[in-house]
């Protein structure tokens, strides 16, 4: 039950989080914007590089930020790390542990590179390495797969967004994260009725697009590590190139698809597998239109702003993957083979 | 057989591009010299993605450049594109047709950045939007699983590489590359055993690191395009940080492990998978070693030097691929839903 449990300690995270970190994350935004710099190089792995994959498409569109994500071994086993002038190099990492991430900031900050740290651990050697560091204050996060660390991880991208464009007090739609949240957990006995029909599903293909990219990935480990199906997260355009060829009448397609830019995309696939291919069909979303194509709805709350819509559309998420663990008869909190605090070099 | 006929052609494809390329290229090499950049901003989907993959590592560790992996969405789709300032911005597509990466270099050459196509196809949208066009000479790809082409382009890369290095004269090892893939290609009938295992396989993982982390992604691309598995690719770090739960005795994991840097990690994994977990294991390596752990081992020609592996371990990975189709009864050239030119926006 640990698991449950810091799932739904998610909306005073995200509370607390907004009320007590905001005056440092703005601080760190206002020192960031002293600095002349192109890009973003940023390393992470697992959960955290699944908030990474939201950092991409959040500063990309809100702070016309290039982001780029490391690839780690390029610094921990290889003589020669690529230069770095002009980047700022943001780690995150829920443990600050891992020898590969920690490395990548060190040979940044011998290049002079200005680094930021997003850890729950502000005494780690993440930390240490790390020009600034921002603390998600997520609590001691006991299960092994990550929940509440994530939405912690999301939101400090989305704080440090807003102080890196000068806000001075953050808009109404980042307030109303935490009820949001709140009101995405009521979604868990459909979730629990949902999670039913896929007993003896082995397999799965994840679907999300734009900042719901993250979502998919994010979704799709969580589904890797606690229910043990091969679960593979796809953009909707990257599926179209190839994968979608693995589709025969009732293979399972789970997909985010909130309102906004991307939801057209999103339904104009789900119309295809449920028209021309005879899908299995799992979707996350606020518009009852697309929920009709599916043979599992998990309905939003209605009026996210798509690009904050991640933070909220993971609950639901999270709470299939709980539920389809205990139906399956596995531990939700101790997954076999996973310990906490993964050291890769 | 159009598919077994292009994966035979690579040999001559190589060396063709090596002759009548590399003046070409080294002529843009030495422009790109000229240019002052920081970084580079890679676009492409698909298998034109998967070179691009191998290009972080290339470019990072030969170059000293850090690569971005473009999401085309946030050109496409959204309303104000990243600043691109200071960065090169590559453009890779087999068509050089899918609008959505041709939208990438249009904005960037709007922002007044150099940009760069690599793609078969010289009188492209993408070709044409672009200040310098590499012609990756692959002759006419009929089969829609790409095979020769994304050998072109990861030589092209290298080519690439190299001009932007300086060099006057292409090592040695690069000259030797259509004679190891020659050699690679003896090992079709042993593929074709090994293939007869698989008949029942529904999913697995497919894993690499480092420059072979490209080869992990593009074989598993194949794996799904022709033979309809959930294949997934992982870099040998990643799947220890959550994935490595889904593995159950008998589970599947296909590996690319040849000699290099990252060997004793794919070594010490493969020993784990063995040893602990009794999972089924088919590994591609030029070390015997390894070889033993796996149940099918598809063994590489000697002394490839790590960098320019992924272009000879690739023909053991597509040869298996079309072998197993085959042994599935699966259409290798036309797979079902799949077009050879996907436009997606």
């Amino acid at each position: 039950m640990i698991l449950f449990d810091e799932i739904h300690e998610q909306p005073a995270v995200l509370e607390n989080l907004i009320r007590t970190g905001w005056a440092d994350i703005r601080e760190i935004g206002r020192s960031l914007r002293q600095q002349k710099f192109r890009y973003i190089f940023l390393v992470a792995r697992g959960t955290s590089d699944n908030a990474g994959r939201y950092a991409t498409y959040l500063l990309g569109s809100h702070n016309r930020l290039p982001v780029a994500l490391a690839t780690p071994s390029l610094f921990s086993l290889f003589h020669t790390a690529p230069d770095l002038s002009d980047a700022v190099v943001v780690g995150v990492s829920q443990s600050g542990k891992s020898p590969d991430i920690v490395s990548v900031l060190q040979e940044a900050r011998e290049q002079a590179c200005v680094t930021v740290a997003i850890t729950n651990a502000p005494q780690s050697p993440l930390a240490a390495a790390a020009t600034f560091s921002i603390d998600i204050q997520a609590g001691l996060e006991r299960a092994v797969a990550a929940t509440k660390s994530y939405s912690a991880q999301l939101l400090s991208f989305v704080l440090l967004s807003e102080a890196m464009r000068g806000t001075e007090n953050l808009p109404d739609d980042v307030l109303r994260l935490p009820e949001w949240v709140a009101q995405a957990l009521q979604v868990s006995e459909i979730a629990k009725e949902g999670a039913q029909r896929y007993r003896f599903c082995q397999h799965c293909v994840v679907v999300g697009r734009g900042f719901n990219y993250a979502t998919a990935y994010e979704w799709s480990l969580k589904l890797k590590e606690l229910t043990y199906m091969v679960a593979e997260p796809y953009s909707s355009a990257d599926f179209r190139h190839g994968p979608i060829a693995v589709v025969e009448p009732g293979f399972p397609v789970l997909s985010i698809a909130p309102s906004g830019v991307l939801y057209p995309d999103l339904f104009s696939l789900a119309q295809e597998l449920h028209q021309h291919k005879a899908a299995e069909q799992l979707i996350i979303s606020d518009n009852p239109e697309i929920l009709r194509l599916a043979q599992v709805g998990l309905p939003l709350p209605a009026g996210i702003p798509e690009w904050l819509s991640p933070l909220v559309s993971i609950v639901p998420a999270q709470l299939f993957a709980y539920h389809l663990t205990s139906v399956k008869g596995h531990d939700t909190d101790q997954p076999r083979g996973l310990r906490k605090v993964t050291e890769t070099v």
